[in-house]
């Protein structure tokens, strides 16, 4: 007998309810009956992504196949932009556009600490000639938000058009793409929406479509003018994986009853508990608590332990899944999920799966702390 | 009440333990609990492409972003390459090289008849520079099967790369990678896989390996590099889509359970069966017999009728979809599919919703008529 818990920053674990309708017989994509559920999920990613007008794109393939047809919509090579990062993901703005010979002027945060928008203002000025900004909004290799408020502000009063990695942090962070004045926003299925991974979105504002029109990068399966015409007639340009649209449409249902607003306050008091948890385990936060997001958290590994290990121990004895840090942090953090259908309880498994086997690698700590502390915040 | 019959060359209808796989809850794509879903898929993958040592790549996608992965791993701007086409598919091959600055030399056959195999050799011959030759394995939109063991043979003579879109046939007609010479086949998880769309595969071969490593056009989500370095860790480079990897697996029992030739066998009893009660129907066959497909049958719409208005009405009556014609086809073919999970009996339902819909349309038929040739054929 053996139970599994899904703490990882995507895939996330899928509501019942939302997986059972992934085993639906499948429709025809060039139906009615399809075209129904395809205008269902379009209309409520608006309400998730919080817009009213601008165009969304449903695209078969992972988030990163959305952060690609960013680059290829609105770019030309030669072109020079700027990537903010403050970790992995970020970063691999920088390396989608290195792969199509964008110019990148690269602003870098320390990890753990979120990019500051100053810094933007400052390189916006000195540059006027960038074209777009690419950043990310929760930074899940590092536990960061990002002030895309501020972003957002600065941004709208250039020409440059600003391009947001929403994957992990839509559902779970507040994120206000029209009022925020974001003009592109791309996410994924596998994350606070609660579904299986395989379908990305992309939500574009009305700046950022001239440029679609100009973009000479070659794109094909992920060019945004054949999905806005596809869109007319509640279909995708290519079969898309019409079983995940289908839960997706469940999965919104369940976003909408509860309500986004309901939503991101859940996950904040979340956050705050997994933040008293871990350090009730004598672990050390890793990012910044000031800019530290709400859909994960990360902590230091204490030294002369292997994070790997940790993870590695609690999959194959208790079949807890959590993340490890990745790219340079590999080994040293370890990372918490809170998004989309993981809940307290959820938190209280990893947590004692975290006590013994920290406590079994020499790591001092006292049984039940983690819990007492992240009760307290839990009813405080 | 309302039954729903699905007879589209794709996407097919699921096995019902295939569909439930999908519901499993989710694991995390880092662990060996995937990793031993994904060995199995690729094993088995390499089972149906009929290959030994070539390697299988699984992306995240509709079948159309393979064809474009091919593209753009082979080849560089203003190379020049061979796309023999009889069809809408053979076609997107065009387009995806137009995208992308690739100059082709075009080959179109007659829709409804085969690609010449001696046409292909003529214009390597004429044209030695050539790097790649485009083409497809059932041409879907039309209902014809192409002689690759043929064309095999003549471009492995040659330096050109062959590389095939068998997204619909594969599984549903023979094709023998290996013993083909096929450099590169791509296909598809919604068509004989019997699984839900979404995912696609790409088959690459020694001789095409070379070029990946040499080819300039930009790629990133599509890159096979990334994906070969991936396999080793018997993981993709981004999150895929695990529910649908999870029931191909199962697909792919039922698949290796039958049995490769007793499908092939099976599907080319179904064409026959289809061919008999179409024209059980009085309707004229459009593929050319000698070159007719087994995983899908087309036949002409009688004059004065629109096959749209066929198409429509069986659909929205009798909840039974079939396909319609495609580019200059439109409103001029059906399609009836019988590849993958749809036997004799789904077949028997489309032609008895057949028969309603052209009587009513006043195409002169006799009831029962297409089943009694249906049966014959079936039983003989």
């Amino acid at each position: 007998m053996r139970k599994y818990f899904l703490l990882t920053p995507g895939p996330t674990p899928i509501p019942p309810e939302v997986a059972q309708k992934e085993s639906l017989p499948i429709l025809h994509h060039r139906t009615s009956e399809f075209g129904e559920y395809f205008i269902q999920v379009i209309e409520g990613l608006k309400y998730v992504f919080q817009t009213q007008k601008n165009d969304i794109f449903i695209i078969t393939s992972s988030g990163t196949g959305a952060m690609e047809s960013a680059i290829v919509n609105l770019l030309n090579k030669d072109d020079e932009v700027i990537v903010a990062s403050c970790g992995v993901f970020g970063n691999r703005w920088e390396k989608i556009c290195n792969t199509y010979g964008v110019k990148v002027i690269k602003i870098e945060s320390e990890w753990g600490k979120s990019v500051n928008p100053e810094e933007i203002e400052q390189k916006l000025k000195e540059n006027p000639q960038v074209k777009c900004v690419f950043t990310t909004h929760t930074e899940t290799s590092t536990g960061v938000v990002n002030d895309l408020k501020s972003i957002g502000n600065i941004v709208s009063k250039t020409d440059a058009i600003l391009v947001i990695d929403a994957i992990s942090g839509l559902c779970g962070q507040e994120l206000k793409t029209d009022d925020w004045k974001l003009d592109v926003v791309v996410s994924g299925s596998q994350k606070g929406l609660m579904c299986a991974p395989g379908l990305s979105f992309v939500c574009v504002g009305a700046k950022a479509m001239p440029l679609v029109e100009k973009a000479t990068l070659p794109r094909f399966y992920f060019d945004w003018r054949e999905m806005k015409k596809s869109i007319s007639k509640k279909q995708t340009p290519y079969t898309p994986a019409v079983s995940l649209i289908v839960s997706l449409a469940e999965s919104i249902n369940i976003i909408k009853k509860e309500g986004l607003e309901n939503i991101f306050a859940r996950t904040e008091k979340l956050a705050k508990v997994c933040r008293a948890g871990l350090k009730g385990l004598n672990l050390e936060l890793f990012a910044d608590e000031s800019c530290a997001c709400n859909v994960l958290t990360s902590a230091k590994v204490p030294e002369n332990i292997d994070g790997k290990k940790i993870v590695k121990m609690l999959r194959e004895e208790f079949g807890i899944s959590i993340a490890g840090g990745q790219g340079k942090l590999e080994g040293k953090i370890i990372r918490v999920a809170h998004m989309g259908y993981i809940d307290q309880f959820d938190l209280f498994v990893a947590f004692t799966g975290l006590e013994t086997v920290l406590s079994r690698m020499g790591h001092k700590l006292e049984f039940g702390n983690s819990i007492e502390k992240a009760q307290s915040v839990l009813n405080s």
